[in-house]
């Protein structure tokens, strides 16, 4: 694996390869010293041109246990808030030796373009660009989602006939499409439920089934519900009169949760507005999976740093 | 020790014991390579939600000390600062494998409620929090003292009988506070020197004596003076009409540096205002202990991580 | 080497011995592992009063192949912004342990007061001070100089009869400044191309050549034409009415880059206003060194810190 740019393009045996490399390290985590030697003497550049304080420090900690130098980028107050284009900002991490570049950039296919550009040779991956992907977020989700069905014995194995129900935000959200393409990959059935404002004009191509009423999707007792994140804005956006209406159309909230199957995940990438999509009794319930997912998101992005910056990168 | 919360609630042998390992991290800064393995694998995360450049970077040069990994995370352009709850803030650095917490908060009692909830089971060190307390910089206060009075013979020794003035804006002082439980706690004697409207409405249970007047405080020839930091905005609310005024009454200016005791110790937490709450003289002269200070808040917070995040963190 | 403060008073056999040095860096730059131990233990403090992304990361990523600590202390948010004073920054600083200090500061000469000053013992960098000096600039320039005129064979080598056109705003360039300094000392030939309005008023002592007319630089084929990069409220102080004005009489265009001589190098410190004073062509062109500039400065900056932290430092 040369990038890690979105799901889309990811070939079923290259996620599964990738997950099954995080359940390697995710044991590292129960290690006296949870520190790998893999990636000493490599530089890690975290590379943001928007704040993500979770995702940045997930990824500095996962390049951290590999034993990776780190370098914090934050385009704001740099030369790149003057005016300078990606291209001489690549060149120049390039120049200084970066082996790996964590990118977070407000413009979709911003990594795309880092990666295709030969400005840089190093291993490029996408920590989330404008509303196009997120793919360690959905590298991360599936792996929880493996985990709890098949728990140690998770290894080699896809996510086929799961369902998965994702909730909200759609239009604007990078960790629905890198989850469903990822989760279709891998062999689950995704559907969308959402406001109509709140859903893409043109969805064709998308191999989504597409709702709009939360209770009737929960009816259907999906092995998984996602909660998305709203944001405020957004919610302004897509004609809610306020929170509450947000809420009460579209919450996961208790009596809802209560009406879930007695085996469904419910899951949210975080940072997750209690009492607006979610409610804190599903949140913090053993069907939830908000910290595990905090905590996978370490084991993915260590398989993704090795994948990319170790001896092996140009393998495949 | 499970925690550092507090210096109210800290028992004289623990506190003695905390001193005297700091004694030995002191050592440490006299070597060639000045690391110890100690912290190898461990992750140190300084979760600031108050700008504090110095208290972060002391601690963080004691976590690489120790070999630990430090991810300074700081709340402002986080998540945090659009409403995530410090519930959510802590469960997301469990997740990610936090062996020890930094943390520093506006809000008196932060650090106790993170300590208490469960939601975490890292090490939490409180670097400030409010007006209520900051035990590391009272604990480096003991420790300099201890040193300045028995030098190498330090160790096992508590401040039995010493007697320390504190000056100042003792209403808002977290490190007054924290002051005062160890230093009686550690057998010294505290008065606090203040203007009325800077000291607390109820001092019942506080064991320190209250003046009203520098002078005489200095005429009772202390062994150590302790000058608060005032900051510009409250010395209005404390009636003064001007930073001149004020330092007349309750400054250490050079007159009266030169009433004190020939052995008598000038402390400061720093930063200081020169020419406001303390002169030039008084904080470069050889009764200042300013700068042993920082060098002894080093040691400290090495001798605070590592009796939180070492193996034996569950003996005590 | 105790400090590097500035060019003006390097001498030549210390410049040759700090580039020979680099020389060797730079041959760590294509190991397996990137990391030299020399500096394990140490401490380096990027202490930055004005924000640099670019010279800041260069030097972390220098520091940490040679596995020193880094601690990154921005001025802003900081006591220092509170008024502290760089006295006691540097007290503080000391006290704390740091064995270099990297110092980035609006006032020409900062770094030269801190190194006089005996508050701390630490090797000082000038990571460039106003419109003063900026020596490790100037060191990774003269290095990728010699590199291009001598390749492998480059150890030991001055760059005596070499001639280094300098262009646009001398006037506010410590880049130019250092420059000079050091390229006039290694035995080259500097000329300024300058809008009058952008030169210093008094020169005297400079050991350049001053020009008015670009294309006349141009046409006396220099073996170096370095680029100044030119910041849009000083081209406004420069009474030119537009970019397009400053770049038609002062910038190297396509035109004028097809003019250079078929050896001419092309450099710039970094980052460019393309299309401003550099078009794309003649920046991206096989003449210019912009990128290996930005190499040259990892190593240029492992080389100093070797230099003024490891056990050799008082030596020289």
């Amino acid at each position: 694996m040369k990038h890690l740019l979105s799901t889309k393009g990811l070939a079923r045996p290259d996620a599964i390869r990738l997950l099954d490399i995080a359940e390697d390290m995710a044991d590292v985590a129960n290690r006296e010293v949870k520190k790998l030697p893999t990636l000493r003497g490599k530089t890690v550049v975290n590379l943001f041109f928007e704040d993500s304080t979770r995702t940045r420090i997930s990824f500095e900690a996962a390049a951290k246990r590999l034993s990776a130098d780190v370098i914090n980028f934050s385009a704001k107050g740099s030369s790149v808030s003057k005016g300078e284009s990606l291209k001489d900002t690549a060149q120049t991490l390039a120049a200084m030796g970066a082996d790996g570049v964590v990118i977070r950039h407000p413009a979709s296919g911003a990594p795309e373009v880092l990666a295709a550009s030969g400005w840089i040779d190093a291993g490029i991956i996408n920590a989330g660009d404008g509303t196009h992907e997120h793919p360690t977020q959905a590298l991360l989700d599936a792996f929880t989602i493996r985990r709890r069905l098949h728990g140690p014995a998770s290894r080699g194995k896809g996510l086929d006939g799961v369902t998965v129900t994702i909730v909200g935000d759609v239009l604007h959200s990078r960790v629905a499409r890198s989850n469903l393409w990822l989760l279709t990959t891998l062999g689950a059935g995704v559907t969308f439920v959402a406001p109509p404002t709140l859903l893409p004009m043109d969805m064709s191509g998308w191999p989504a089934a597409v709702g709009f009423d939360l209770d009737a999707a929960i009816a259907a007792k999906p092995d998984v519900i996602m909660m998305l994140r709203i944001q405020a804005e957004r919610m302004n956006a897509a004609f809610f009169p306020n929170s509450r209406e947000y809420s009460r159309r579209w919450g996961l909230d208790d009596e809802r949760f209560a009406r879930l199957g007695p085996t469904s995940i419910v899951m949210h990438p975080g940072p997750m507005n209690r009492g607006l999509e979610i409610s804190s009794a599903a949140a913090d319930s053993a069907a939830s999976t908000v910290l595990e997912q905090v905590a996978n998101g370490v084991s993915v992005r260590m398989a993704a740093l090795y994948l990319l910056m170790s001896g092996d990168r140009e393998d495949s």
